[in-house]
């Protein structure tokens, strides 16, 4: 595909996005007003009839519009994985969140060319947001333009909230260590866990999110969004070899906070004493 | 002023209560709209133009309408210290966020009847809540009743999210400790800082929140809200003798997680090792 027709073709596929990413919110709102259940999955995480209808509705959507595109979803796994173009879906980024009716989850839509992040939507129903963009098409959040300015040198780094997943997802990345010096480092740092801290990120109102231990599904829309925002996304793929299985530590934000935490990480992987 | 006559009344305070709240609200959305200036204070907190034009709203409207009582504000300070009734102002509760544009900062106002406070509102301009209510009368976000329901016998605490201030917070109560075990012995702790997690926890989503190193401004609105909707609410005075000076560390929410907190401090203040 050449650039040309990749941009117009991105352009068409977004509006697309956005148009089943619409449609799904009406569920999340309806299960909102009415109710809805939870259980526990084998990994000890929660899932909800919300996550379920969210996906399955987003994969019917999606093989109608794109029937040659393959689907990988959080809850109901892979289908035609062997397509150049793959669409990533998270139904309901922050289930913990929402079952406890926390109104900062969201879901999550991107699609992968040959394993490459193209094109992203983050939507937060409960803060009537719609964060969407594709590489070279920019971001947006509810149609206002998405730039992530960096720090100017007069700008000092202690002024910036700095926003973290929740301390099990680095005990799990054998990584508490960076939680705790962060916290005890910086004046400002919050667990603004999920998609609502990634947000934040896209909107240059948080200089850096911290988020380790993710899966692919939470980490591709907003690699392009930012990336489309000016900002900087660094991304560390700690275990796994397929798509499914990899486990990533993410960095992202303004350039210049994104630098000072993957600079503490370095540190504390070397063992160095910090104070 | 006897039960029935101060039903009644408090009844009429808080309609007018609510009307100040729209009111300067409306100052809050033109500023995220046009812009405003911040600058630093003596403590090294932050204030911005927009904290400054709605406590002087908020005094004009009071004074108004309630020409003999007091007025402590957190940006202007007292006015008729020695009235039984003192309206207790914070412009904007979480400016940190405010100036950064994270939508989690707040408007708190409270009337203390002879330093108990007897009526309460939190607005969270861009989540567009408003959380009023009043002694006798309970609490209602945007007309919806609040009930904080326990724990049942067969709900497990673990499964609750617990909310925190910043860590700076507890540090300066000298209770880092605090804060750093709760992070490692409960595995959903979230600093949704100010009257954010204070929402949070008055409308059940959280099980607990833990807010150290509170002034009086940060704290009344909160104190009616949660007890008139059924959650626990617990203060400690740490340091001051004054409505001014004093220096509260709180936890409130629903009252098995309360509780569960309450002896977590305890264990950690006899310095009894733990996990």
């Amino acid at each position: 595909m050449n650039q040309h027709s990749s941009r117009e073709e991105l352009s068409a596929i977004l509006t697309e996005a956005d148009q089943i990413v619409r449609e799904t919110r009406r569920i999340i709102r309806a299960a909102l007003r009415k109710g809805f259940e939870h259980r526990l999955k084998a990994d000890r995480s929660f899932v909800t009839d919300v996550d379920l209808a969210v996906e399955d509705k987003t994969r019917r959507m999606l093989r109608q519009r794109f029937p040659e595109h393959g689907i990988l979803g959080e809850e109901r796994g892979g289908d035609r994985p062997g397509s150049d173009y793959q669409w990533i879906i998270d139904p309901i980024d922050g289930t913990h969140s929402l079952r406890h009716r926390v109104p900062l989850f969201g879901t999550l839509l991107a699609l992968l060319h040959r394993d490459e992040p193209v094109l992203g939507v983050i939507d937060l129903p409960a803060l009537d947001k719609t964060y969407s963009g594709a590489r070279g098409l920019g971001t947006k959040c509810n149609g206002r333009v998405m730039r992530v300015a960096d720090l100017g040198p007069g700008q000092p780094l202690e002024e910036e909230i700095i926003s973290v997943g929740e301390r099990p997802q680095f005990t799990h990345a054998g990584k508490a260590r960076v939680f705790d010096h962060l916290m005890k480092l910086h004046p400002s740092v919050r667990t603004y866990c999920d998609c609502f801290g990634h947000a934040l990120a896209i909107e240059g109102a948080v200089g850096a999110m911290v988020d380790f231990d993710l899966r692919i599904w939470d980490t591709s829309a907003t690699a392009v969004l930012v990336a489309e925002a000016g900002g900087k996304y660094v991304s560390m793929v700690r275990t796994g070899t397929s798509l499914e299985d990899c486990r990533y530590d993410v960095v992202f934000g303004k350039p210049r906070v994104v630098d000072w935490v993957l600079a503490l990480i370095k540190r504390l992987g070397n063992r160095e004493e910090l104070p």
